[in-house]
């Protein structure tokens, strides 16, 4: 899996056992991440980025890897998490397959990957993990956590887990839990897979054997839900291929643009992306739950959080796969847990994805918001 | 197929060959129909109902089938479409495997079932069947039009390429073309459907060569975009199926009532649809754009629909897959083309799917509309 990992990326070891929520322990897992800035003397101005379920840590472009990363217009000198000021982390998530240990890892038992034989992975695992991280860094406390979609999460479980491990936090299409129509999707999305006679019960390979007519539906499906009916209205329409572009006459066959679209994102994704960590992330999603600690009541877990003093929420209202009340649901909860919520509903049309292209409107939004922190790091607590 | 078809169902033949709008024509082609109440000696009290893609001609009980139909609350004695006054028609579409001719059914030509032979399907020849189905039952004039989803394009389509064949009509879910998002997944259905490897480029049969899991996947893709996010929240939220009702230990089985219910439908559904029918009739709606002979305008499209006087246009606001706005655009352009019109936003949370469903909101919205319709046929035009 080798080529799925960006040049530039750092690895930490773990603590050894590691032990995960669901039962069972890693041994000698690690977290790939990538840095950008520097960190103060009192380790005081680091941001922590927790990504959506497919990126990897290069978030962002840096003399070690200049290539841009996923959110090239949101991190950099005088970009909206500018920095010249902060000292900036990106986690690939504990389970992914870009640099942090997940079921395509070797594992260190057998000497061959886990697939299958992996934990179950939660989101909390995540958070421990990245908690971790931040020890091993010397960042007692995070001037802000930032979280998109699963990475949200992943943030709010972190910030319930770990105590005043953060000052301040941005939630962009995030979820306290999750909830049936984006479980029916993913439940989708792994039978897609899963029903794919290459996927065989995970032990494929990278090459020939590799469940790729699984992977293409899981990614279109995926794609579908990652945008909006209103963004492919105005960009689609009903215009069709060119006819070189056509599948000859089989009417069945690639034909409008929209068709040739999916297509593409799907040519793109598979074979760059391990099935097995697809399942594993994709229902440690479905698990997820703020709420789970007490009772199910979600609000109650929200509002339990301590010694984040200042947040920024933002939802997308075209949004169908994390809509846009469960981002409202995290603002009150924050707000019952005494901190300065702002919470900001995009009109974007991008649907879900938009916090990875509405450049002009989630800029100005996160660099407002992060200007107005205070300057200095107030005395920082112990993490829990 | 037999055992597709319901008792009670009626067969016309239709005109020998029968063209078809994007090449070819049909030899000893018939539609599968049922009726309910009694026509007027003028032939002026007649309701045609256009269903949803996968439904049959048994939408209500009648003395010759007495099993409940898919419309069971809406038409009959007293109901909202009451047969005490209005000789009730339902037809399955063309293309379709309960009853009418498609793909699934035998090829004069060569004795086999046409399965990738049958010509090119469309919403218009699906229209044009029921004209002539019409036209047979002695029907110059329909006292109304009623059209659900994919039979709202049909009847939108026959109202177009018929003038003068309805007096009035109701729109329920239905659209005048087919937007990028509905392409996208019913694309992905499709795809998931001809990607089963028992597809077999349409050569399965009924028993041990079917396509159960594309079908099954098509299907459960089908139900997610039927009905809405909103409604799961309430319904399923965040339920586990028991212990007894789990897969064993297996972390990517069934565990949320949700991957249950669609299981659930799943399993009703194959063995009892024609894959290569769903294709079909899939795809035709993809091609749907009553704009196509106004150089792509739908308002002009509609706005030069003739002779219908009054219509009720009714969508829902929790429909993914045909939104609002297309029924919106509808209802405009019939007030374009001089039609009384009312629209009906319904605030139901099932999704597209409502008008199967919400007896309370949809039963007093038809029977309204129809209670307040002439009593008395007007001289009716010739049918074109």
């Amino acid at each position: 899996m080798a080529e799925f990992i960006p040049p530039g990326t750092r690895w930490f070891d773990l603590p050894t056992p590691f032990p995960m929520k669901r039962g069972g322990a890693l041994h000698g897992a690690r977290l790939a991440y990538e840095t950008w800035g520097r960190l103060d003397a009192d380790g005081g101005n680091a941001i922590l980025i927790l990504t959506g379920m497919s990126p990897d840590a290069h978030a962002a472009s840096s003399d070690a890897a200049p290539a841009p990363g996923w959110w090239e217009w949101m991190i950099g000198p005088g970009k909206p998490i500018d920095t010249r000021r902060w000292f900036v982390v990106c986690i690939n998530p504990l389970g992914s397959c870009k640099g942090s240990t997940g079921p395509a890892s070797v594992n260190p038992d057998t000497g061959q990957p886990y697939r299958l034989d992996f934990p179950e992975l939660s989101i909390e695992d995540a958070a421990d993990a990245s908690a971790a991280l931040l020890r091993g860094l010397g960042i007692a406390q995070l001037a802000c956590l930032v979280g998109n979609s699963m990475g949200g999460m992943g943030a709010l479980s972190l910030l319930a887990r770990h105590p005043g491990i953060a000052r301040s936090h941005v939630n962009i299409c995030g979820a306290a839990r999750a909830l049936p129509f984006s479980i029916a999707i993913r439940s989708l999305q792994r039978e897609a897979i899963r029903l794919d006679p290459q996927w065989n019960g995970g032990a494929y390979d990278d090459a020939e054997n590799y469940p790729e007519n699984g992977m293409r539906m899981a990614r279109k499906l995926g794609v579908i839900t990652y945008r909006s009916a209103l963004e492919w209205d105005g960009r689609f329409g009903r215009v069709r291929l060119d006819s070189d572009r056509r599948e000859g006459e089989d009417p069945f066959g690639l034909e409008f643009e929209v068709e040739s679209y999916l297509e593409a994102h799907a040519r793109r994704f598979v074979h760059k992306y391990d099935p097995n960590c697809y399942l594993y992330l994709s229902r440690s999603m479905d698990w997820f739950d703020l709420g789970e600690a007490h009772a199910g009541d979600t609000a109650r877990g929200l509002a339990a959080i301590e010694g984040v003093r200042h947040a920024l929420v933002i939802g997308v209202k075209t949004d169908i796969l994390f809509p846009i009340q469960q981002q409202e649901e995290i603002a009150a909860g924050l707000r019952n847990a005494g901190c300065d919520t702002r919470f900001l509903p995009m009109p974007s049309p991008q649907g879900h994805d938009a916090f990875l292209v509405d450049e002009e409107r989630f800029g100005p939004a996160v660099a407002g918001f992060l200007r107005a922190l205070p300057a200095a790091a107030l005395p920082s607590g112990k993490v829990a």
